[in-house]
């Protein structure tokens, strides 16, 4: 497995675009992107968990019912959520404008939207750029940091990945994009992710690895805790690297699964990192639960926990907090047995022995803490096997800035 | 029933106490509270959700099993909590020195503390101070004033009430004190409160009472979702009101238990406006939900959300927050259903009908939005009867920086 340039564009026969069609009024930012696909792909897909889902979810999940798509249309600075029947039009519109553009089905075309929730989507401006917007897209490098640009809202790194694996004798590609940095909570994290790949690949099976992938990636990243009305995960596959197709769980499977679960943590990592206002990307790391279901919980519990965030923030090894976290996690545990490390680039420090406090270092502590990365080792020792990561940020002044006056 | 002055002193036959005893050593405030009855009392109380308890709530767990209390001795500065088998120690010594000076049984004496985890407490500081801490107890409001100055952390304001309503004839009275700033989240917020009451009443009904009252009160608070690991709430009933002692659920009992939750609903809004860093007291009200339990689920997650908090902060009419929390809640009901008005002393604006965008004047929202008590008010069209009340506050700049680095 290595790490590719290119991004969705990586795997063959995949062309992207992105332009500002006027969404964005003042910033006259990218804010409409095409991914397109030259062959028709199978495809899966995840939405948000919210009960109030937005428009492009509803007609995305109607769309990926036929389980083939050929494009993805996306916009930002508008979520086209809680608009009523209205939205619901334009969203539909959206995907037919698109399949207007390439002679395909407007079941074929997904659509997302991101950006404020609650305000008309200026469906106008989308339907009189929406030519150039196909115009636009290109099959290399650009193509995809054109449409990346697009979905973008307060974002301030691009997230995207790309890995080239060999199955058969045949190099397959899988390239990613994802857009998302508040509204980001587990089940899934406020976001947009479109994934390409080259593979032949079933549609179940496709859809079995999305799901292993998702659970252990962008589910067990968290922001602030806000589940969002829009987010969606769709991977689309061509078959264009010529493998045997992939179509039981066998050795070929794992490679394809393995691989996409390694491009989806990845850029979950780079979700938390870009959080709303962070300045550290924390690791939850726990070992010793009953399962991974409840080492799971613990880990996110603690990753969210508003608390434990400030903390990190503010660089003080006050592991009480952690302690508190877990315990109202939902999870038996035995609070006797908790072991607790802070550990980064700067070392590793021991806080917390069997529930209690041990002697340590603040200098220390505050050094390891300071770290852009860091990580909180829970160890709990219960017997169990059960274990899991989750990944967060800080809680910074400048998440509450961003959000106090996000619309103006 | 009538507000009247002198908090847990108000009724008859308690006297209170507190003073610095070395705890905050720094800034030499009062640390070490005590509040004693004459005579005994039937005694009911609820503890903290939290898995891991801290050290006061085990042993009050265990003295409160007997159902009689004398005595509730309280600190600050130091919550005991993940302090291990030396911290439990201290807190049976707690309250052993609190019995020995009024020769009752420590069983007799509840026993709890607030403020940092993970550190010992310095339990020589009270031993030689205890004596002083009895012979300063007073029946009057300086005493109950001097102990809940002793129970405070980060809170900024005294949060106390006492009641008066006649019962047969005879005057009962209830007094409280509570504190809680950070680490509030339902089931229940982080926070100290003692009640005292003169009612003569069975320990059944004084339970059934509390829990009530507990349930539609400080379990409707959040201000940070973070369930502490010390939370206590203790009442205290010594019959000295000389009523005809309430055993049965009777008119008698709904007036007491109306009392109770009067006072309790007082105090949780105080917590809520004293919330870490908090510039406004957020009331959400929702009507139309299936039943009492949706309504309160929906009506806290809104009251949680890290975005509508930021939202309120910033006074921004963002009501897509709104919705969007609702969707998450994990309660079934209708988006396309909801109206949503924000509210307060400035005016009512409906900002949503029907799940869907309505024009409103962005000015007047702000208006409304920038005072120091705001309501969302949210009404479901789903035709049930299911209302509720959560409290919060805003998410400021002050909450990060007091919680950055709590313990220099």
């Amino acid at each position: 497995m290595r790490e590719i340039e290119g991004g969705v564009c990586a795997p063959r026969g995949f062309r992207a675009g992105g332009i500002w069609c006027g969404i964005k009024a003042g910033s006259r930012k990218r804010d409409l992107a095409l991914i397109y696909a030259d062959t028709p792909c199978v495809a899966a897909a995840m939405f948000t968990t919210n009960r109030v889902k937005a428009a492009p979810v509803l007609v995305s999940q109607e769309h990926l019912a036929g389980g083939i798509l050929r494009a993805v249309i996306a916009n930002s600075g508008n979520a086209n959520a809680c608009t009523g029947e209205a939205g619901l039009a334009a969203a539909r519109l959206m995907a037919e404008l698109a399949a207007g553009e390439f002679a395909i089905r407007p079941s074929e075309v997904a659509v997302a939207s991101t950006g404020i929730i609650g305000v008309p989507l200026p469906i106008a401006a989308i339907e009189s750029s929406v030519s150039s917007l196909a115009d636009s897209i290109h099959p290399g490098p650009a193509g995809h940091e054109a449409a990346l640009e697009a979905i973008m809202t307060t974002d301030t790194r691009k997230k995207a990945a790309a890995l080239e694996i060999e199955i058969g004798g045949k190099a397959l590609r899988l390239g990613a994009m994802v857009k998302g940095s508040g509204m980001i909570h587990p089940g899934m994290a406020t976001m947009l992710c479109f994934i390409t790949t080259d593979a032949a690949i079933s549609r179940e099976l496709l859809d079995r690895a999305l799901r292993g992938a998702v659970r252990r990636s962008f589910n067990r990243v968290t922001v602030d805790g806000d589940t969002s009305t829009n987010d969606t995960v769709i991977v689309m596959a061509n078959g264009e690297a010529g493998n045997a197709p992939i179509v039981s769980e066998g050795p070929d499977y794992a490679l394809f699964a393995g691989a996409l679960e390694t491009l989806c943590v990845k850029l979950a990592r780079d979700l938390a990192r870009d959080g709303e206002g962070a300045t550290r990307l924390v690791t939850v790391s726990l070992n010793g639960a009953v399962d991974e279901a409840a080492a799971e919980l613990l880990a996110r519990t603690v990753a969210a926990s508003s608390l434990v965030k400030a903390a990190c923030f503010g660089a003080d090894a006050n592991w009480g907090r952690v302690l508190c976290a877990l315990g109202y996690a939902g999870v038996d545990f035995d609070p006797a047995a908790v072991d607790l490390r802070f550990a980064g680039a700067a070392g590793e420090i021991l806080v917390c022995k069997a529930g209690a406090p041990v002697p340590f270092s603040e200098e220390e502590a505050r050094k390891i803490l300071s770290q852009e990365e860091i990580e909180i080792r829970i160890e709990l020792a219960g017997g169990g096997t059960g274990a899991a990561v989750a990944w967060g940020c800080d809680l910074s002044y400048d998440y509450v800035k961003i959000n106090g006056d996000y619309r103006s």
